[in-house]
């Protein structure tokens, strides 16, 4: 039996700073970009601040375009402790976003992303962005960086699925 | 001039699997424990679920004691930096759940906490509790240990804000 059903997926890169979002549908073979952006918190601005901002944005584009999966990128090694507690934070509320509105979280790695995007897994960031715009037909490649990560993680999550749903 | 107003601080002390909490009243010097306990997470349950809970359980301890301020204990380096990412989201979920609640949020470091305490920054944990149960006037030691380590981070609260107060 062959599903054909639109899935529509939020990809997210979580931070502190800047969390990278995407919104893509995702039917059979077929992807389209719907939507993508950055939220960003300012730095000088208290951590708990931060996070409700980070929050409250989050839960607004998932109001606007309803996904109903989210894929989120996995944390990896950072060469500095600090930053993997406040990305850790980061991701902790974004995975609060995506689950108390009702969306099934995925998580996938770098490595996964990477291999799943370009079929490598030391792929360089500039090689990641130009093949994210050419396997899903965008004129260009998405601005910030963050928001192209997104996609990747979105992307990947449709390939997994496609996967499993073609076992 | 005198401060005479009553502080109601809840004491975190974060984690995935458990997180402890307490609720202390502060007056002038005078403090009182009010109630304390642990959040617990299912081990074999998705880790969008576990934040969940926490963000649910923390919520209604917040709608059932109302304190106005929570100190939330920081985290240090981890022998193990998988434990810093999900020790990270946990204390992610429970910095949202006191700011959207509109709780002032105030961190300390596990150093401030020990000194605070004990005097001593490389106190053991048992001596920890066992001074916890002593300034507070408890006749036991708060269980599990993750609550005690919760009001130990409330009581440091209290303490820093007697110093600036007084200054």
């Amino acid at each position: 039996m062959v599903k054909s059903k639109v899935l529509r997926v939020l990809g997210i890169d979580p931070g502190t700073a800047i969390t990278g979002w995407g919104i893509m549908d995702f039917e059979s073979r077929q992807r389209k970009v719907i939507a993508y952006g950055v939220v960003r918190t300012e730095a000088n601005s208290p951590m708990p601040m931060r996070l409700s901002k980070l929050h409250k944005e989050l839960n607004e584009i998932i109001g606007e375009f309803c996904p109903v999966v989210a894929a989120i990128e996995d944390l990896f090694f950072f060469k500095n402790a600090k930053t993997v507690i406040t990305v850790g934070q980061a991701r902790g509320v974004a995975i609060l976003s995506c689950v108390n509105s009702g969306l099934e979280v995925y998580e996938y790695t770098p490595l996964q992303v990477k291999q799943t995007v370009t079929g490598y897994g030391r792929a360089e960031k500039k090689q990641m962005q130009e093949m994210v715009r050419m396997l899903l037909n965008l004129k260009e490649i998405p601005k910030p960086d963050d928001a192209a990560d997104a996609i990747a993680v979105a992307y990947t999550h449709s390939v997994f699925q496609e996967t499993i749903n073609n076992s």
